[in-house]
């Protein structure tokens, strides 16, 4: 086996990493089903609940949860609910996001928004029941103790509130159309994107009962992770393929967004972007936990097309 | 005191009914204000949140929660998180009702509207940041055992979710414009306005240990208070005072919404109204709490003026 070479190792690594994938994000997009269907009334708000959970998405976040959650030696059920909150947390904001008086995008993963396919006060409650559901879901979570589920709902509500991702969102729409620095860009996207991402590691080292010492590493990690995710974003607007990112490439340029190309260059963008990675690899490292799927998540983090 | 007439009684009480209002409304306004002011950053979307908390409003939710809680004999401290929080939820339900592409109303309570006032993006963000810190200020609250904290959030994620609430107000939006019968109509008051009412006084009931049995007969008591109200609502829409009820009277006819007093007359109305205040007095009676301030508040709530 130590004969083998990095590149054939990264090779087999990334077929299985792929398999991972598919296998978590099936199981997250039966979950979610299930719940939307258990906990709505059918009918048209159902409807828009089912659309937008159905949309697919990487499932990006409850998979980084779930992954965390083994690496600290948990079982997979015990992070499942939470990871199907945080989810729903993450659908709703693009719901939200994607409004007329927000960002206004008609199209995502190559399909109409939901204001589109439905309308616009539909896509505002469906939203509303999806952040709704979210707390509801954890609460009812057999798996973990009341103290546990506590634990999880304030520390989510506390990610994506007005100290963390709404704030985010909200920054990032008073940002456009103005010049800001790469520290105005980074609390941005800490609150915007870094917090949820964050959560999940912080969640998943918390379901696995990592010590306080972990923990402390796992933050430095998920926020990191939060950097590297955005700058990956930015990146791609430039250098991606339209089809793979589910939108035209150039967007940001079109909006006036400040983005990590635009104030460092190309190139800069991706050696901050390795730095961040280092600071992943390194956490992950003192945590005892590299030897997990987390690395090969960074990987394919750092370096995913779409 | 055995002689003193029922009208002299009533107005003693009405006094006092005023007095105990006011009270409970100013220790509820201060804690929405230090919570919104402790747990967002100072910006656009913390002055929003402010701005909606403080354009007032009567706070019967979480005055009928206290007012439970300490009839079953709890301490108001147990209850004032779980009151806050619900009057959060009531408050973004507001916000979000009022916007352009739902019920757009310009003007609340002599005010202009989130969406006037700021902008519909930031009217939606600030919505979706009340109802996040909802759950956030429930779980963080040490008056109450992890294991009611729990219970709560999940009845109050149940009652304003995609079974509750925010099913209530999309099955108003589609049954504008249509004729819809009288069970139709109580069904989406039931969810529109009657989940949170309910929750209230159940939500009140169970902080104060009520047994089972006295907590169904405050479940019936809080779905007939919440028909109460609403009854009361489209009476007021005929028979009110624009000033007072802070809207034009006879929107309700404009809207071609259905109403109690459309289906059943004016005094089909006040005849159903009164049906209602005999069952939640009932109640009271059974559950042994009629003594308390909560028959007073059935009262008032079917007698109001705005």
């Amino acid at each position: 086996m130590e004969n083998l070479s990095p590149s054939l190792f990264r090779r087999t690594s990334k077929l299985d990493l792929q398999q991972y994938l598919l296998e978590k994000r099936n199981l997250i997009n039966h979950q979610l089903q299930s719940l939307v269907r258990d906990y709505s009334f059918p009918g048209r708000l159902q409807d828009a609940m089912h659309y937008s959970i159905e949309a697919g998405g990487k499932r990006l976040r409850p998979i980084l949860l779930l992954a965390t959650a083994e690496a600290f030696g948990a079982n997979e059920q015990k992070a499942l609910a939470v990871a199907s909150g945080l989810e729903m947390i993450h659908t709703y904001s693009l719901i939200h996001d994607d409004l007329p008086s927000m960002d206004d995008d008609d199209m995502r993963r190559g399909m109409p928004t939901s204001h589109k396919k439905f309308d616009e006060a539909t896509a505002i409650l469906a939203g509303d029941a999806l952040l709704t559901l979210s707390s509801q879901v954890i609460a009812e979570d057999t798996e973990l103790t009341a103290e546990q589920r506590i634990h999880l709902i304030r520390e989510l509500s506390k990610a994506s509130g007005a100290r963390g991702m709404v704030e985010g969102q909200m920054l990032d729409m008073q940002s456009e159309n103005r010049e800001i620095t790469l520290e105005e860009l980074e609390y941005v996207h800490r609150n915007k994107t870094g917090r949820l991402l964050n959560f999940a590691v912080m969640a998943g080292a918390y379901i696995g009962d990592a010590s306080l010492e972990d923990m402390v590493e796992m933050e430095k990690m998920g926020e990191a992770l939060g950097l590297i995710f955005q700058i990956q974003d930015d990146i791609l607007d430039i250098t991606g393929d339209a089809d793979k990112i589910g939108k035209p490439v150039g967007s940001d340029e079109g909006n006036h967004k400040s983005t990590y190309p635009k104030l460092l260059g190309l190139d800069g963008a991706k050696e901050q972007k390795e730095y961040y990675v280092r600071v992943a690899e390194q956490s992950l490292e003192k945590a005892g936990v590299n030897e997990s799927v987390l690395s090969e998540l960074i990987d394919y983090l750092s370096r995913r097309d779409h």
